[in-house]
């Protein structure tokens, strides 16, 4: 099942930070220590400004992406849990 | 009955989303689960831009969607429960 | 009495719907089974938008309209309940 | 004492409306039974649009108007309870 | 002290009504009875429309003016109450 | 340390107000009795309007100002405790 | 891990206000004390104009700021906790 987002929504997946101490204890997050990124699998069009013309969107799918803890409304697509979010929610660019 | 939405709404209905185990026994979605995605049974003309020039919808009809799980109003038409929502409250086309 | 609506106003009288079974019982509505549907009585000339000139709302007297369960504001004219309403808040022309 | 009404203001002074039974006995209105109507005593000369020019109001001293049963602020002058309201707190303008 | 309201801000002294029975007893006023009427004692040189002129203000120092009960912010100058108040929240200048 | 406000900003420290009886008792202020007035330290740039030109601010600094009760932000800096505040939530210029 | 931010936010580092009496022994912060200030570890491309053009924002990296107690989101990136903020939340730039 493929998306197609509308205007300037975008579909990410978050990526799952997960803490293990030195001996390999996996730790579950906290709230607090839950860094939100995720990877962008679908970008819309763009929002139409006022004279009808697209605004293209400043990221592409396969960038890693910053947001709030609250950012998105998740929906479940084929089993997975995914967030879509305006572009205006996406904190930054995290580059390798 | 026949509906002819208004300005920028489109009249959804949803596609309910069903859960079998191997066995063939039926689980009830529960709200975490059920990932809001309807048919669109019809599209508004569009809202009209600053110059007074209707903005069309990016959608048809029959087009499959993505919504948020409290997007739209209901209402019943015939017997059947439909969505009305704005353009703006759809997340994606599903494409097959 | 005769109303005149202002601006882009619609005034409008709800069709009761009404259930009854196959033995002629009839059923009072719930909020849930109650489809908001009515018939247009009157409506404004429009508002202005931003150069002066009226934009002429797009339904006429006599349509037949779905809006929303809570849906504009209730007055009482000669003895007669009607709604008055925005455009904006009609989701649809009801065609027969 | 004479009001000036600013920008899109409107004072209007509403017209009670008086139930009374067959045999005369009056009874008091029920908020569900009292149409808000009322006699409009000024208009303000209307608010500037973007270009510093009045938008004049489309309703004129005398009108007969429908509002909303909580519109408005209510003022006291010289005795007489009269409303404050901006013209798009007005539903129509009743016509007789 | 003198002061220099900014943009569309004015500077009003309320009159004090005062409600004296017959016989001379003063009754002080209930919030129903108060119209809240006032003298303005400083206008401020307007807001700046979006081409950066000054939108003057159509009341001037001296006007009587009628507000609302609940309009404005009070500030203590050299032991007297005023109300700071914006253009926009006078409904109306009261006439002699 | 020197602040240097950003966009529409003010750097405002509060001009306590000490009510003395005759006696010289130092009577605490009330939220009543406190006008809240102070001297601008650092005024911003100014914010871009649509064109990209800054609005330059009608306050400098050194000006005594009058602002509400709870208008701005309070920050410490080398121990004074400052307002941060807009220009907008300025109410006048206190002339000597 | 380097972080590009969208639009108008900036990804800013708290610096931590420290006090010490005297005698070296180190007093933690209230909320009261805490003077909000941070250096911008890295700023965004500025925010689209109605004509497409990029507002550029006028702070830059390295540069120490002032901002409200509770502005920005928190998030934490390489065990580094930062705030990520919008231009607007700033105010103002702290010279040395």
């Amino acid at each position: 099942m493929k998306l197609r987002p509308l205007a300037d929504r975008v579909i990410v997946k978050r990526i799952e930070s997960e803490t293990k101490t030195a001996s390999g204890i996996v730790i579950p997050d906290n709230a607090a220590e839950k860094p939100d990124q995720g990877e962008v699998l679908a970008v819309g069009p763009g929002k139409l400004d006022d004279n009808g013309k697209r605004i293209e969107l400043s990221i592409k799918v396969g960038d890693r992406v910053l947001f709030g803890k609250y950012s998105g409304q998740t929906v479940k697509v084929d089993g997975d849990e995914l967030l879509v979010m305006k572009e205006d929610d996406l904190f930054a660019v995290v580059e390798k």
